[in-house]
């Protein structure tokens, strides 16, 4: 009986060829990031439930609808982690890395699978990646400027163009406990006419109706008032620095009072990245978005630690610089190709290649005791660089045919300085060319 | 109410400091395949239950007792995958990678976690990780050595040394029915003296008990017959070819006809590399295993299709490796640290920060208002390279003072210089000693 199995539904294969844009975008992130101080942290991929369920709120989509989890063997509520941040306080308040022997900041990014059972749909998996960032112990407004700062390096870096930089501010408790007043008090009269979903938010957290995506809502939320005539002195104060010293740094940024992002955990400064690529039909998508969440690491059995960050969906990310076309080809050239011809001859053909690749290039041969013919067409389709032929004279020489494929230029090599100066008779026969 | 919240048990947070390690380990790893012409490959972190189940035989201990299977919010049977290969394998056959627009062999490597419900000790957890490769399509045994001294270099290149590469042959089907039979004929008189395992895996895999941990069990196999004198003309040859190639390449080996691997799907070459470190208190022990497995694409719905791979532990990995001393500090030095002096000047340090990092240096600052002492010596702990100062007379000069930390030596540097030649600035100041 063959069953062929499939992939779950929401799950992808990064197959050789798109692996290699998954490790480009990686690789640029790792290096911004080490330039503004940020380590990598590495935390498990499932948790204690009640990590996740405590941090995003228990009223969020995470939790109600989107959660994998389930009993493991021994009985623990274990659940996949939907995002990054409830796992990085937990592992930064375990590891008591807020104690006097790490500096402040303590910077860390992860990246890597994140789980929400969702519908899929492009550029939204239920396995999904994210690249993200975390700064605790510090409130100062530079910080979080820094972090959008960091934010717009990476983005450009990779060659993203035509982005909107959107801010707001949560301010701080007392901010919020005002304005929470004063949007139920106008939202209240509206009551039936609000979706189901925002009837329910009115009583549990009135702040997520600002972005309820309901067309109706929104028309009522328009002239609801903004959290920006609510700010104690304190929180306009940490507003107005952010936004003089992005201003400072020369990153333009518009601001949207009826920003609130998803999570429950932010307080005041918040920001979203978004692109109009045609990914995305040209319609603005949000690609990157963060904010200050001083709460949390209290949240989580922590002190009380301010933190601030951002995370990036990977996968639409690559949707954009695919589309864009800004996605740089990245492979290792063959530096040389081995055809062996005679069985005898072919019995020296994988300690030649061993030799390329201890020099450092990549090398490969036929594994198949193919034809010649076979052999150099093989060659041929992987862009061999040089062909290098071994025949039953070249056994007795000592030396092999070395052809230059661009050029066709062709010329006998000893084996000693095949196997021994690999990297000059590269450098000599392709001057550098490659 | 704060409730700390622990990680679950057999999963670790891979701190900084220690994830610069792992860092290190994947892109020797990459560097290394990618000289051999294998491409990354990511496969999903779940997958339907019976792809585990199947590949890895339904009485394995990773099947009856270790998978982390649940049922997904819309009923699926889906389970952590627990190895690397199936999934592969899996992804091999879905994708039809074996088409003909691909090279054979198609060489794929993954590295990333894997879940097993097992007792944690030292170097074996609940979430661990692999690094592993498969090459699939071509069942020549040039294929096999050149596997294997892949691996030989990976494990070289990463420092490891007094390493022991075990190998041995499963042989083809005919070769593995009559050992079959003559082993079940040796043991069966042994029966009720061998432990509980044993005896069920006489009626349902009696190779397994050749590589029973219980003592008793050892004792009776050590005169067993051995599959070496049941090799058919064709599995003989495979394995000659093997051998004469690996001496060919210099990879010194051991034959142990005992050693039979975990998992039902191995056939021919199977290979083991061991170390004696002090990590595992000299005893040897497996670090990296592999072998051919020409039944499992058919197994997972595919053709016909040999294939051949390995994995490492890197758990097991960086233990051997912090233990002998050979794992190289890898961060990237603190080009710059930028002190304000007064709170005009604090302004000016993350502009000048930022010109730095976009040169492409590391750089930072005090983000917590802190008095010039506190950030000098926030400088030093971070061992940066050059101190850059800045206080109310270098506005005006608009130039600042450079410290060279190495030699106490300071100069007076322009802001235009500072922010648009810092790759000069920095070569000239520390003649390129850093």
């Amino acid at each position: 009986m063959t069953v062929r199995y499939q992939r779950q539904k929401g799950t992808a294969d990064i197959l050789p060829g798109e692996a290699e844009q998954w490790q480009y975008v990686e690789s640029v992130a790792r290096k911004i990031f080490a330039k503004y101080r940020y380590s990598e942290i590495r935390t498990p991929l499932f948790e204690n439930y009640e990590v996740f369920s405590r941090s995003s709120g228990d009223t969020s989509d995470i939790v109600t609808k989107e959660m994998y989890d389930f009993q493991d063997k021994g009985g623990r509520h274990i659940a996949l982690r939907p995002e990054g941040t409830a796992g990085v306080v937990r592992a930064y308040v375990e590891n008591k890395l807020y104690g006097p022997e790490y500096a402040d900041p303590y910077k860390v990014y992860y990246m890597g699978p994140m789980f929400r059972y969702e519908r899929p749909q492009s550029g939204r998996m239920r396995e999904f990646h994210q690249i993200g960032v975390e700064a605790f112990g510090v409130d100062t407004p530079m910080l979080d400027v820094e972090t959008i700062a960091m934010a717009q390096e990476l983005l450009s870096t990779l060659g993203l163009k035509h982005l909107k930089y959107v801010i707001n501010t949560l301010g701080d408790a007392e901010t919020r406990a005002a304005y929470h007043a004063a949007l139920v008090n106008y939202l209240t009269p509206y009551k039936d006419e609000l979706s189901e979903d925002s009837q329910v938010r009115l009583a549990k957290n009135p702040l997520r109706i600002l972005d309820s995506k309901d067309e109706h809502d929104q028309a009522i939320v328009a002239n609801a008032p903004s959290i920006l005539d609510f700010l104690t002195p304190a929180a306009q104060k940490h507003f107005d620095e952010v936004k003089s010293q992005l201003t400072a740094l020369g990153i333009a940024y518009e601001v949207d009072a009826n920003m609130v992002r998803g999570l429950d955990y932010y307080n005041h400064t918040i920001f979203e990245i978004m692109s109009d690529s045609e990914a995305f039909g040209g319609k603005w998508t949000t690609i990157l978005a963060g904010g200050r969440y001083n709460g949390l690491v209290k949240e989580l059995g922590g002190p009380e630690m301010p933190g601030v960050g951002f995370g990036m969906g990977v996968e639409r990310l690559l949707l954009i610089m695919n589309a864009e076309g800004i996605m740089p080809k990245t492979t290792m050239p063959l530096a040389a190709y081995v055809v062996g011809i005679g069985t005898e001859a072919h019995q020296a053909v994988l300690p030649l290649v061993q030799a390329v690749r201890k020099a450092g290039f990549a090398a490969d041969c036929d594994f198949m005791d193919r034809k010649p013919k076979a052999q150099f067409k093989a060659a041929n389709r992987e862009h061999a660089v040089l062909v290098i032929t071994i025949g039953e004279d070249e056994l007795v020489q000592h030396a092999a045919q070395v052809k230059v494929m661009a050029t066709g230029e062709q010329s006998q090599v000893s084996f000693d300085e095949l196997t021994n100066h690999f990297a000059d008779v590269y450098q000599r026969l392709t001057k550098g060319d490659n």
